[in-house]
């Protein structure tokens, strides 16, 4: 059955008899290969936390850059190939400004990530942005706007949906299961952050460090926390 | 006999020698591996119904779409891989504003179905609209216009029916003989929907509630139902 | 043996070593499946009578086309690929449309037959308008010029005949016999509606009625006949 | 053995170890399926006649074209797949209206035979007019010029070769052998129409009517001969 | 090993392990299927000699043309694929052309020979002049220029030498053999002539006459004999 | 199970089922057959020591380039496939010049590495810039800027992370445990030679020279080492 | 093991799971099959000598060229395919002539190497003016610039190397070796002319004759050796 299986999935963008897309389902898996990232929405704020694999002790930590910013009202977390990453925020900032600068306003954060999710789609499809395989990547995605805090979660399928927490990564099974028991809605931007940490420092297996973790607030600006401030987060588990 | 038939099914577009063409065919088991939606037109209007797959209690309901508005005066409800029906529905979007704008007045639903199945057609052959494989979604279509309401159903051959009724997804086979049995051409709106909703339940695992269904009806203008709107309709099974 | 012939037939416009192309002929085979169509000439017009499978019904019957207008003197029945069928139709419409305003008058129906098979035959060639594999249907062209009327048939090898009477699709062995012992040259309109509709009320498994079945006449245009229209057929057999 | 060579003839154009290019040579079988045809050079005029297959008695034999004219002092019968030799004829004609709009004279037959085989060698190499794969058809083009009347024969390779008479299609060898005992150089035109329709005649299966044969001469201008000009030849038999 | 071996083979450009390019190699092996021809260089001329497969009584010997005039001062003889060998003299006569036009004075025979073999060496790369695979073709290219007579020998590689003798196709390694013994660099044009001749007649197994070889020299013109010069050489063997 | 490794890892840029990138896995491979290369940052300057191969003593040790300078302020060494190298150097050479001619200023090490790195993530996608497989080649970037001395490394994939010390190569992981136990932030540049010159001595199977490594620092500007300032910093050892 | 890596090998640039690219590593094979070719390098100029190959007496042995003058300050001798080897001169030639145009002055013989090997790198890219496959050829590069004489060396894979004395082709392991005996920084130009020939004559089977080596000097300019001065070479080893 497996010999047969591979009939299909050498295929880019091919459906097997059963109407799966392999090389989609194989992105995914090196998903599951990646660091562990946690979001969590609040009525006022989104918090993002991320697992950062210090490989060396010679790596300067603030290079493994897990969250970044896509436009000061939006920031994402990322598990995954983090080259692909980088092609994706690179997209979603220049059609963050393309907007500012067209509109006069802020892209919503919705707008944001459906034009992240055409890019993703279009794989295989050998026109000049997009790329000959599926981006092996997702992302959490933390925004800000006139609706107020929201996140949203994207796959390489192109698919995205709004969460109110969610995990990602090689811990995201067990991270989303605690996620489910510990989140209201009712929850402070402390006890989110408490929340995520605590969550992450379960999945980890090193010590929770100001080295080894990033945490950002989009509140309704995007911040990333500096090592003082991991600290005291560390500090209040 | 099933090793000769991969031989044939790896080509994105070519018959095998019985005049098949696989990877359509293996798209539409994509379809079957979707949730159910359920369309149903009546003398004044037409009713869609889907069920939503709420996969986690922090996962937003509304951002789940499986019912999206095309224009003021046609939806549709899809089952499948979501990022294509999003690309077909944006294209569909694209041409009805655009005959807004040429001809002073709104597309007609038959002309918007086959401008959707041009672009379902066209895979594989490498030009910028289309998909290098086939979409590996169905639609329903609901509208309303000069001809007064319709119903049209697509599949990823790029072919499409008018029907009075039509179930599609997982549950389809099951559904649309409850429809047949149900159907007459009377049913008032109340009707409709009721109709609808207790068919999807019948085909659903899971308890109906606001939050893993959608209720659209087009009459004449599309209207997508509020948990309240969708709790009377429940109410009333 | 079996295995070597499938060395070939991957290839989409290949020549097996007897010189032949089996994705063509594999193409005719998908015609073999599709519902059966007959045409009929007399003096005077053009006859086409055509099966239509209702598979549900909740179906509209009038969307299921298998006839279709070209232009206000021609018009064709066809068998196979629905989409297909839909594509090289538009594609002649456009034709007949540009020939009347570039030349002031209607495009013959040899003209047009050709014009359809110029597009059918490139097929595998990576240009804009053609199709990555032959176009999977067979048309029965019905026509009315300067020369009188005239029935043309063509095949997915790109290749035109013209003919007095040719039945496609499933039921076309069974028909062509029947038409062969009951066609003569001097048959009226009506006997030439009662000799069609009968040969295809044998090749059809259900009991013939206006909704399963379609008639349309080109003496000299294009006429698809009403429901009513079709019972009185129905009605002299 | 036989397996090797399924390695190179896949190839659409591709030498085997042998030297020898597979698909050129499969294309050359398709020919030996077809229709025969004959042609005959006498000092004042060239004949050519062919044998029509007519499948069905509802078949329209005018529109079984197997010879047709390309200028007025050009024509050519053909064997092997008719779509094919329409596409090069129409090719041909354009070359010739080209020839006489740009220089005020008719093209030669020498310059119309080699302008159809650079056509028919360009298989393969993916421009535009050129096909993807050999020209499943041979042609004998007969004509007359400055030089008095001429006779070509091409095969797939995009070879040309001028004779006195020639043979192609599925009697060829049979028919080549009788051409070469009967042809002198002092033939008639008479003579000349007899010799080819009556070696045509040993090669069919059925019995020769002015509805399955065509004849045609280049004396110095095209004509068709019309049925009862066809008759006049088979009384003389 | 075979096995191993046709792995490489099939790329159409593509070294083996052991640096090999099989697909030239088959090239050649085309050439050993062709005709014979012979060049031989005397102080003041060239002269080539060819034999001419006549394969049918009614074939016209002149339309077999197996030498061609590339510019007044160059002629070629060929072995391989005629309609290959069409495509470069056709090429090297644009080129001699058009050095006539933009420097005013010929072009020498090594810039022609190497023309012809920067067209031949591009093979595969998909440009608009070249071809899809190597040319199947060599030459004996015959010219006269401020240098005096030389002769060239081309082979499908696109490399090409400078020789005082040469023989390609079928019979060249016998020619070759009976070539070096029998050259010396005082021969006149009559023994030149002699020479040629009597070696192709030991390598053809027809008898020789007018019908079935031509001769060229290149004194400094071009000259093709007529059969009466060809028949004087013939008599003096 | 390797079988069915080799049906993915064929395809340039494609996803096995485990989520892997095989063919930049094995350009990763390419890179620990290449020469030693040792990256070292102090708190004012950075350090490059390489080992270069001398196959011959008649190789001129100057040609063999393992360190290149970028821009004045930034220079790298490399291991792995030098003309991948020296591809990739070019382009950031082209990229700081452009920078400095539009911005009047120097290009950030960061923006310059970032720039690298969006080239060889590029590899398969069929542009002008780009390459068909993974660069087969990492880099220590050193650099000084407004943010003082940095060090980055980049690899096949098309990641970069900065570090305090980084060797890549053959000898890249003993040198590395050996980097750690070494590395503190108080290193003098005289102390940085020494270390990276005595780990690199560590993993060289020759004698170390002046002709077998180089040495750089970049102290704000880039400055390859003379042979005399090598052989000082090995009498040091 | 010999299977899985002929999985490797028939991509034209993919990288093997060791990290190898066999299509590079095939052609270096192809120019082990080539004559050999040996440079020398003295402190005032740089001296070539080659092996010519004349497989026959009627072959002119100047047209066997294996030392080819790039511009009047540098040339080259080639080992290997002498068609890519003429087609990589012909693309120096015309980079040192718009150096000479652009900028009035001659292009130094490094910068020539690399605009080679540039060329040489971008193989199976598909632009216009690189091959489909490795170049199948190795060159000396021997030139003279401002910086005084100097001594390339290039292979396929697009790398080159600056050398005091090389040898390239199926001989070239011996005669590396006798280079590395007998060369001394010293060597006036008579001393390394006699070197290099008496190293070549042990590589060659034949009796060394100006007819079957070629030798160069270029101090400071291109010097091709004429048969008299070759002969002196020879008469004083």
């Amino acid at each position: 059955m497996f010999l047969t299986r591979t009939e299909y999935d050498r295929g880019v963008n091919t459906f097997s008899p059963e109407g799966r897309l392999f090389q989609v389902e194989y992105a995914i898996e090196a998903i599951k290969l990646g660091s562990t990232a946690i979001g969590l929405k609040t009525k006022e704020c989104v918090v993002l936390a991320v697992e950062k694999r210090i490989t060396s002790p010679l790596l300067e930590p603030s290079s493994v850059e897990k969250i970044m910013e896509i436009d000061e009202h939006i920031g994402c977390a990322m598990s995954g190939l983090i080259a692909d990453a980088r092609t994706l925020v690179e997209h979603a900032r220049v059609e963050t400004q393309n907007h500012r600068f067209s509109y006069g306003e802020a892209m919503t954060v919705e707008s944001t990530s459906q034009a992240l999710c055409d890019l993703a789609l279009r794989f295989g499809e050998g026109d000049e942005e997009s790329m000959s395989r599926p981006f092996g990547v997702s992302l959490l995605i933390a925004g800000h706007d006139e609706n107020g805090p929201s996140l949203y979660y994207t796959d390489p399928s192109g698919t995205f949906w709004q969460c109110n927490g969610k995990a990602i990564g090689s811990g995201s099974e067990g991270a989303d299961s605690s996620l489910q028991e510990q989140y209201n809605k009712d929850l402070t931007l402390q006890e989110a952050e408490t929340i995520a940490l605590s969550i992450l420092k379960q999945v980890m297996e090193e010590k929770v460090t100001p080295n080894n973790v990033d945490i950002t607030k989009v509140a309704p600006n995007y911040h990333l926390y500096t090592p003082s401030e991991v600290e005291a987060v560390i500090s209040r588990l």
